[in-house]
């Protein structure tokens, strides 16, 4: 009935056709434990449905499938579990659905990072073949696998040593998660691997690799992850012939130089991409992306000055910027390594969920526990009810969130928790507000560094487990950075990113920033400062930078001083 | 039969006839919660027996009997008790063991201080007076009654306005639990109280006075508790005429000046004394004493350079001087004020037992708790054993131990608790022992000052419930302090220590010497330094010195801002 549709006319042509026929778009998102697929409605712009599949081999830190025992600090998991998750959600979502896979206009994939597997010339994973398949080091070395620490180290010595100007752009030191760390422990560890690797490759480009027939490396993760700039490339042949002289053709020979900028087509769905999701041969698939940097646009941010932060057990801060600049302690910047055209920053607070995790543990009596179990809520929703009657300020603490180093601004794994102004009055909900405090100050502290080297920041966005459910936290967090803070409205903002990322790369959409304003949302609440807060928290967060440049800037190193005595 | 005697006959005549008859000494110690009497038979050295009596009223800090609420900060005592505590123990401590009073030498008496009341003139309370009895000013104000803090810190600005000497005496600040705080609480807050006031009077002397018939101002809690000085007195009238005029002659008029020495005699059992007592009329008794400073000749220590820490909910230091030296932060040095002869030094820590308790109560998970429950031990005792598997430095932190403020030697109460070093791996018990480390790194900065203004310390006593209990904490503080730690032998120091007092005074012995000499034990077992625990705590030690004077002596005064946003 065209009266009801008065606005269809003033349409454009093209605009008229797209609504014409049914338009979407899928986003998978592979995280720690689950993978999941979104399927977004290009016409209405809405999330449709979301298909969740768990990894069936989970993390794996003590053994493999074999039952062999794993060293400590590793982090594994089976390439075979993101095959799966294609599998058990791309085909259910169409039928559930009743969607045909013609109307399927492109799909985007994000993936944690790094998180990285040696494949043989076909993509095959080593980990698949019956010689290896006892070796962890033929596995996928998830993101949180730490077993590269040594090699770090030795990377980052050597860049100091030979004035990499690469280490710059990574706060000054890169970390054992990433890429090369984890070549070189494989190298060193297991050499046959190494030998018998075709490609060492995140994860996330393996599986538009098995979905299209198409190797390549995402600007993203080769950009935060594997030391790649756009000008100047990976780090150069000489660097690596003095980490290892096996290694000093590493780029090309077992690292892909096929570097493609986000947003890009990796190709199209292939006979083998096919038969995994019943899409149609030929669907456009987005080179991959990372599971943090994916949310930015499913949030709306295509605009430089708009940080995202993504809260949960850690946190992760993104903003873009329209040129390079040298943030001292961030995790890296990337140019076109979020969005295209920009510069992307990255920073980060290794220590946020897990802080109160740790706390609720170890640090909450047992008549806290009792009087939360007569009341039928959790400890953290019993602290935060009697913290949240306390104003700014009234506990007397303050707290450094150093509890796992401190990643930006100080990029120091050897600085530890420190915390002042217990009394024999001090309660434990006292303290809880304390810990979020300190991870709203160290995040102020990323905010004032950015500004004070050439990056404004000048509205927040909050993403993740903590910002959609803690409502105090979030408002200290406003209070704290006198920012407004916006909130993602999507449960699946990875996903719904990586489905934008895939509607650029079909050309539904002309440009990210189209898409990112049609389908990325927030949420109409928004978390805005109190005044009266903010003028308490500027007094501690005065207080909180004197004690961070004290015992983080060399005034002071008992926080190493003590490390070491542990140790002797 | 002689024969079994061969001792016998080598002793002089005075000390054979000592021999042939009974002789004891008698000591009441009277505590926060209960009084306690112990029989010592001079003969054999023992403590023959002893009776405990809690006091019917205990520590009224919310009401009166009469059921009168309380302000906040008041903590009062009814003097009945006291003297229930002498009726109900003297008696039976003679008659259960059989022991003549006749055969009692002397008695002597210790106190908690300053606990002070204002009496009628023929030593009645103003609380035993109907007209009174429903007034809280009447009764003992205890040492903990902590509502005279405005009235402390008038006298300490008055002090330092006229640049009194006496104040240097005290570390530079008296404590609103003294004496002439109190009293001018009284005058402001119950004037009509203070003007029906004969004497105020030290709850010890008052006892003395209801067995005697005889008033005094013993030396220890006159020196200690009311700035008094052996050579130039009490503080002079232009002092307390600036105070308040209507407290000019204060002195004489309603305060004694009739000061008298340790282990000097009071007077005699009185007719009211032996009513109160059964004890023989004539009977001496010493001259009250301060409960942690009689403790002094009940481990032996009639000497210098040997400090006895009287180690419960807080500690206290005492150590004995042979020339009067000012130490910062010292609570006191009085002449005669321990041990007749020798300038008394006194210092303290404000925080001990109290910290681990408010550890316990707030900080220990309910896997604990449930764990401790399973093995049939307390939490505290769980803990310990958890802890002392730990070697020094192990669990990488470092704790100021200022919960309750610093008494020694800052003499600060506005500062407050600081700990560093925590990760995510840190355990309660770690924290735990942290915070008993830190109390001896505060008690190793209290013999580290005296040593460096003129006081020796060349060997460690410890006596009260700590030391009684805790091995894992007295080998901290060997090991911290590298002392030898010996251990007071008696389970009633005080009361042993009193009656050691009361034989002086009834003349069995001719000096605290040789009382102290004979009666005074330590137990066989002593700590020992282990040298490489030693060597760490050094280190640590190092450190805690560094955060001691950045927090603590103005370089940071970041705990007294803290402290005041609190109450903004």
């Amino acid at each position: 009935m065209l009266i009801f549709m008065p606005h269809y006319f003033k349409l454009k042509t093209v605009e008229r056709i797209k609504i014409m026929k049914n338009h979407y778009s899928i986003g998978i998102d592979f995280g720690t434990l689950s993978g999941r697929s979104v399927l977004v409605d290009l016409v209405s712009k809405k999330e449709v449905a979301v298909e969740v599949f768990e990894y069936p081999h989970g993390v794996m830190e003590s053994t493999l499938p074999s039952g062999k025992k794993l060293l400590n600090d590793f982090a594994l998991q089976h390439p075979q579990d993101y095959l799966d998750v294609l599998v058990n959600t791309i085909t259910k979502l169409l039928k559930h659905n009743k969607v045909s896979a013609d109307d399927i206009e492109g799909v985007g994939i994000d993936f944690t990072a790094c998180s990285m597997l040696p494949v043989d010339e076909d993509g095959r994973p080593l980990c698949f073949r019956p010689e290896y398949e006892n070796d962890p080091h033929a596995y996928v070395k998830l993101w949180k696998h730490h077993a590269a620490q040594k090699q770090a180290d030795r990377i980052n010595a050597l860049a100091k040593e030979m004035d990499c100007k690469w280490l710059a752009r990574y706060g000054g030191r890169i970390s054992s998660e990433w890429f090369f760390p984890k070549i070189l422990e494989i190298l060193e560890e297991a050499p046959y691997i190494y030998d018998h690797t075709y490609r060492f490759i995140e994860a996330g480009d393996w599986v538009v690799w098995m979905m299209t027939g198409v190797e390549t490396h995402n600007s993203c993760m080769a950009g935060y992850k594997a030391m790649w700039h756009k000008k100047d490339g990976y780090p150069d042949s000489s660097f690596f012939r003095r980490l290892d002289p096996r290694m000093e053709n590493i780029i090309g020979d077992k690292v892909s130089m096929n570097v493609l900028p986000m947003g890009a087509k990796a190709g199209g769905i292939n006979e083998n991409g096919f038969s995994l999701t019943g899409l149609k041969i030929g669907t456009p698939v987005a080179v991959s992306n990372v599971d943090a940097h994916v949310a930015m646009p499913a949030a709306g941010i295509t605009e430089p000055n708009k940080m995202l932060m993504i809260m949960g057990t850690s946190t992760c801060h993104m903003v873009l910027g329209t040129e390079e600049n040298t943030v001292p302690g961030m995790c890296g910047v990337v140019e076109d390594g979020i969005i295209k055209g920009f510069y992307g920053y990255e920073a980060g607070q290794s220590c946020v969920g897990d802080h109160f995790d740790w706390f609720v543990r170890n640090c909450v009596p047992q008549s806290y526990a009792d009087e939360a179990a007569a009341m039928g809520i959790s400890l953290h929703k019993y602290l935060r009810q009697r913290a949240v009657l306390q104003r700014p300020g009234q506990s007397g603490l303050l707290a450094l969130d150093w509890w796992n180093g401190n990643r930006s601004v100080l990029v120091d794994a050897d600085l530890s928790g420190v915390i002042l102004g217990m009394t024999l009055a001090t309660k434990p909900y006292e303290i809880y507000r304390a810990l979020i405090e300190a991870t709203a100050f160290g995040t102020r502290m990323i905010i004032d560094t950015f500004e004070e080297n050439g990056v404004k920041i000048e509205e927040l966005f909050a993403a993740g487990g903590i910002a959609d459910k803690d409502e105090m936290m979030m408002q200290i967090y406003a209070d704290v950075t006198n920012r407004n803070i916006m909130l993602s409205a999507s449960p699946q903002a990875p996903a719904l990113g990586s489905a934008i990322f895939g509607a650029v790369c079909g050309g539904y959409y002309s440009s990210m920033d189209e898409a990112a304003k049609a389908l990325g949302r927030v949420k109409d609440t928004m978390y805005t400062p109190i005044p009266e807060n903010v003028r308490i928290y500027e007094k501690l967060y005065k207080e909180y930078r004197i004690l961070h440049d004290y015992f983080g800037r060399g005034e002071n190193d008992v926080l190493k001083r003590l490390k070491a005595v542990k140790s002797i």
